[in-house]
């Protein structure tokens, strides 16, 4: 059974890669690596009632085991290249299989990345994917370069994925008291909960940054968390102006502005990336990613006193009570 | 939490390698590919009741999972470079985290393997490492170039990790109708749990046997099963002369011998090498892996019909009736 499982899963992520000298099917895949790369390496897990409510569908779950370690890739201005997946089911279904390998292959298929090992085994559900990118040597994006004076930048719009979470039915929990507006639409629930189950890994901005931005990590854990660890890599500190941070129209039409505020400091699972920049280069930076398909915002600058402060429009610091994901909470 | 956890295994885990340029800690890791070697990648998941039994020790767990990641190296005659660990738990158990690392640490410092990413995530026990060798371009022992006439090896002895299995607490479940001698000895009886828990890659062997055998896959599933994959990807068949497969003198004290040969057989989980070569070169292979620390033992042919016999002294077929693990059977 193990075999076919694999095999159907294979067969949606056909994708021809040179590089690949001997794909699944054997006691291990045979990879050549080009010359003058270094690989970028990373491995995420997604659990069940977890990292996703058990509502969710398979090929979402499938999407998004692939999106969470895209993102790392991204983060790091590398270009995908190979996965591995384990993957943890119940039962032998078939159809959840076939709906879950068109997610994951979907996303694959776009970036050009081809699935080299599989396991699957039977148990609690669990996702576990193993990625490897290329990227050139000293190109790498790390979290450790930021410096007093950067400006802090992210790209897309933030808070959107842990809308989504508060509106889902079946929603995990709500650790960050949420008000929702009295009538949020469909439409409005339906984009909200799409940037949760489908985050769209930041490759090509990951690719743009390579050279440009100080440092730089996908937003996962929540924008605080996060760029709390881009602080304590470099020894530095940020602060944030709460006024810039980017939303989309469906999170301004669901939650007032305090949840709102809440969601885009403290909800994780945007997948977003924030980075810092010199900020005298920072408007050609800004041009050629608004040109990508997905532009940037400036939301606050490096300072040299540690940890991530918050403020309002008139330079008061802001309290905030979440700040970010916890593991084992 | 996850970064403590994380952490703990990786202090555990110290190994200065020079390939790799950023370890854990980002967003994803950084490796340096020597030239002239090819990757040879491999995944595999443990899940608790599954895999081992719930009542197995941390440390047995640890073990045990970058074991069967070193045995798939040991197959493609790969030398282990570096893993990922995909850890989920139910709650943050400190010490067992630290006897887990100790397990996994222990092979790690042997192979002088790297860890160099991780995950923590809650949810029901489960384990998938990912592992990385090197193995040079052209050198790899894939299990497709069986030909006809050659002999068939297998490094070790057979069928004491499923012997330990129907030894154990708790033991998973009785599928092979095992009889057990009336007095099995507390030493016989933990020789054979020690080999269900703590098998030993066979890296060391599997190099040695570059560009010498013709196939090679490690003992996973049982030898029926796992020989029966050498078969369907040279499109040949096998023949194994029952009274040729080495046992332990754990094995022999027992089990009677009915059981001890279904147990060879059919059992999985030894993790020994099973190969091919051209039997006019078999004696000095065979010395060269005696001095290794592990020898090897002729157990049949290669024949050009498909499919897997077993013969008795006299030649007849046995019937088998279990022919290996199946995976959500």
């Amino acid at each position: 059974m193990e075999f076919d499982l694999v095999e159907l899963i294979r067969r949606r992520c056909e994708i021809a890669r040179e590089d690949v000298r001997l794909g699944i099917g054997d006691d291990a895949a045979l990879l050549a690596v080009p010359s003058g790369q270094l690989l970028a390496m990373s491995t995420d897990t997604l659990v069940s009632g977890v990292h996703f409510p058990q509502a969710t569908s398979a090929h979402a779950i499938g999407w998004k085991a692939l999106a969470v370690n895209l993102s790392d890739l991204a983060a790091m201005g590398a270009t995908p290249a190979w996965a591995t997946l384990a993957l943890t089911l119940p039962s032998a279904d078939r159809a959840w299989v076939s709906d879950f390998a068109d997610g994951f292959a979907a996303l694959a298929q776009e970036f050009k990345l081809a699935l080299v090992g599989g396991d699957t085994t039977q148990g609690p559900l669990c996702v576990t994917v193993t990625i490897i990118g290329f990227v050139p040597d000293g190109a790498a994006l790390v979290r450790s370069g930021a410096r007093t004076g950067d400006a802090i930048f992210v790209t897309g719009t933030l808070g959107d994925a842990a809308g989504g979470l508060r509106l889902s039915s079946g929603a995990l929990r709500d650790d960050i008291g949420a008000t929702v507006a009295a009538s949020v639409s469909e439409s409005v629930r339906g984009a909200l909960i799409e940037r949760l189950q489908r985050p769209r890994p930041r490759i090509a901005q990951g690719l743009l940054l390579r050279g440009r931005a100080t440092a730089c990590i996908d937003v996962s854990d929540g924008l605080l968390a996060d760029l709390g660890h881009i602080g304590a890599a470099g020894r530095v500190g940020a602060e944030i102006d709460a006024e810039s941070l980017p939303a989309s129209s469906a999170l301004l039409s669901a939650f007032d502005a305090p949840t709102r505020q809440r969601l885009q400091l403290g909800g994780g699972d945007d997948y977003e990336l924030c980075f810092t920049a010199n900020d005298d280069d920072a408007d050609v930076l800004l041009g050629d990613l608004a040109r990508s398909g997905c532009g940037a915002t400036r939301i606050g600058r490096i300072v040299a006193e540690p940890g991530v402060r918050v403020r309002d429009r008139q330079g008061t610091e802001i309290v905030v009570a979440h700040s970010g994901w916890q593991h084992f909470s």
